[in-house]
């Protein structure tokens, strides 16, 4: 616990190289059963077929008339049908249709044997107990049956594995008779923030001590990516309370463990010491980019272990860009890095060091049918995150810059 | 319940029309108090102020030493003070520097009575029990200090009422010393799918019988709102049974209640009478929109209640325009409808109907910097809805359309 303790070797790596590094320690969640009504937003493990086909059996698609093949009479350019009853929705024994006969039938009922195609009440005379329609609607093309199947044939697949199920994807499963699905369970994560300053946000902080933003904020971008977080602890600068406290949250089984603090070349920046300590399995300590030169990402246990920075813009940015992804990954997502797409500025935007990758959270809108995106205020809510490449140290208004567009875009055109 | 029965005058409104309408019968509901950590994605009743400023004391931004007024010893260009010990982050009490002291202190800890400025470890020389630093670093304008409040003053407004609570506003809550804040209540609305051919989601349909998708559907949609679904039923189309069903869900003292199906000119849309033997009063009942000419909104013992069509294409369409602005205004949201941005057309797009809007459920894409829009397939998830107004029959490849975009833009970047 001195200046010069060991530490471990320089891994350094760019952040996409950080990016499939992590990646590669992460493997899906088992799966769990839930029904289709509770799988909102859930991510699907396995393709999900169809039980039954759609539409289950052969419907009219108008409220009218049921007709068989042949007329009762044909007269004066109309045809006539002895109408012998009515088919509502939902009726289960329809009967059958002889020659000359029609029934009414309602949308979405199923359409009697013996039934050829149904014609519109609007285009029907009813008198009495028949029915006439000239012989130009009778000889529509169009039935106004749709037939079982037609939509959709038993066994489709509806949706394929690793989709955030969204409520067209329940619609779907729904009407199609699924009514239990295999989705990934939800991560949980565990969130430590390390400072001998820091207070748990129930506490009234004393002379020299602060409230513990992390602790509320990570849970917060935990939680939008459809996570949980059921421990968030604060713990001092002393190693040996950070592996007590590491150790009684690995006996939690978290799916993920997330560290703020520590992270640094300075005398309290501890967390490689406890890592050392803990037996954790190093990824990488150092990261081309700014911020974040000084984060770690490994393993403890096949625990995955992101020890990120203190300041909450740089947890922002880098939850965006490694956690986020491995949490997509746990619950099998199959795209969770998403690509780049390019933006106009609408300030003129300058960063200190050059040489690396800098990120900049940012807020994206449209307007006159163009991306224009600006860098957010310190704690402004950001839907993006600007990409600064090596030696590039200003950049103008009107500039077309990299940006990463993240999950939620709240108020893109507001 | 004959063909015949009695119906509501009609009464007629455009989409805005009936927007404003719907608006005008809502009132947010009443505020609870949550803790911080459990506030996200609630909106806030009230503006919330910083209960402490930030920093909470006048701080070290720098790992360095804090020095007093007047160096010790100035030989040589260099400046030296003595050594008194060292302020580690969290220190609640870093006594008194006296003239010609410095201490050692971290980023983050609170700079002592006395100290006027803190210079950075790297551009300092450490020998025995003093430090010196050159006069040119002594004089660095930066001190290196943040003062108490000059991020953040108490009282600020920190977020203004009716605003969705993203994690960076509990991180600002939390660090300014919020706790507990008032909420709106999430909405619980009831859901009733009409239609005598509907069975619930967990039994299995027998010959001329469907699952009722609007029954997982709503819920879902509802979710994504932010609001609450308790209470999701089927029920034949007989008046009796609807209106005992809506009976004993207005038992259940729901926010909002939907209906679906069981509304247009035909012998089994009942909704109508069912809403009159309610005592409902009617707001709409005719929209100037397809789909959705056949649509109700009105009261039944103050409680809002859309009736709205059956196929679940209408259902959303509607959803996203008209309910989903009423459960925003239940939360309080200040801004419940999107304005229209303009798209670019990636398909040629024809509508049967000329005269009245149409709506089409649409996918958005971003690419070279410009939005791009299609229309759905027939249950894909949309991110988006065309406006199509008036007479505009047909549109082509290119052509740029009026579009709004939908809360979560999931996918927009892909």
């Amino acid at each position: 616990m001195t200046w010069d303790s060991p530490r471990f070797p320089v891994v350094e790596c760019t952040l996409t190289e950080a990016q499939t590094a992590v990646l590669k320690c992460i493997s899906p969640l088992a799966g769990e059963k839930v029904p289709v009504s509770e799988a909102l937003f859930y991510q699907n493990s396995t393709p999900l077929l169809a039980a039954l086909p759609k539409p289950p059996f052969d419907q009219s698609i108008r409220d009218g008339f049921a007709l068989s093949k042949t007329p009762h009479v044909v007269n004066d350019g109309r045809a006539t049908f002895q109408v012998i009853g009515e088919i509502a929705a939902g009726c289960t024994n329809p009967g059958k249709l002889q020659p000359g006969e029609a029934v009414s039938i309602m949308t979405g009922a199923m359409v009697p044997p013996g039934c050829v195609q149904v014609v519109p009440f609007e285009v029907c005379l009813e008198e009495d107990e028949s029915v006439s329609m000239s012989l130009e609607n009778l000889q529509n093309k169009q039935t106004f049956i749709q037939t079982k199947g037609s939509e959709v044939k038993e066994g489709k697949v509806l949706v394929n594995a690793g989709v955030c199920l969204l409520p067209e994807h329940l619609l779907m499963l729904a009407e199609n008779g699924c009514r239990e699905i295999t989705v990934s369970r939800k991560p949980d994560v565990a969130v430590i923030c390390t400072g001998s300053e820091l207070v748990g946000t129930g506490t009234m902080p004393g002379a020299g001590q602060k409230i513990s933003g992390n602790g509320v904020f990570l849970p917060g971008l935990i939680q939008a990516e459809n996570a949980g977080c059921s421990w968030s602890v604060t713990v001092a600068d002393e190693v040996e309370l950070i592996v007590k406290s590491i150790n009684s949250t690995l006996a939690r089984k978290p799916d993920m463990i997330l560290s703020t603090g520590g992270m640094g070349p300075g005398k309290f920046d501890l967390m490689e010491q406890v890592f050392a300590r803990l037996g954790g399995r190093v990824v990488y300590n150092r990261l081309c980019v700014r911020p974040g030169k000084f984060t770690l990402f490994g393993t403890v246990y096949d625990t995955p272990f992101f020890a990120l920075p203190g300041p909450p813009p740089a947890v922002r940015l880098l939850f965006y860009e490694l956690v986020a992804p491995a949490l997509g990954a746990l619950q099998g997502k199959s795209q969770v890095v998403a690509p780049l797409v390019t933006a106009s500025l609408e300030n003129t935007l300058s960063v200190k060091n050059t040489g690396h990758l800098s990120l900049k959270g940012a807020v994206v809108r449209l307007t006159d049918n163009r991306l224009r995106v600006r860098p957010a205020g310190r704690m402004e809510p950001i839907n993006s995150i600007i990409y600064l490449q090596g030696e590039r140290r200003t950049a103008e208004y009107g500039d077309n810059v990299q940006v990463r567009l993240l999950g939620g875009l709240q108020g893109l055109a507001m």
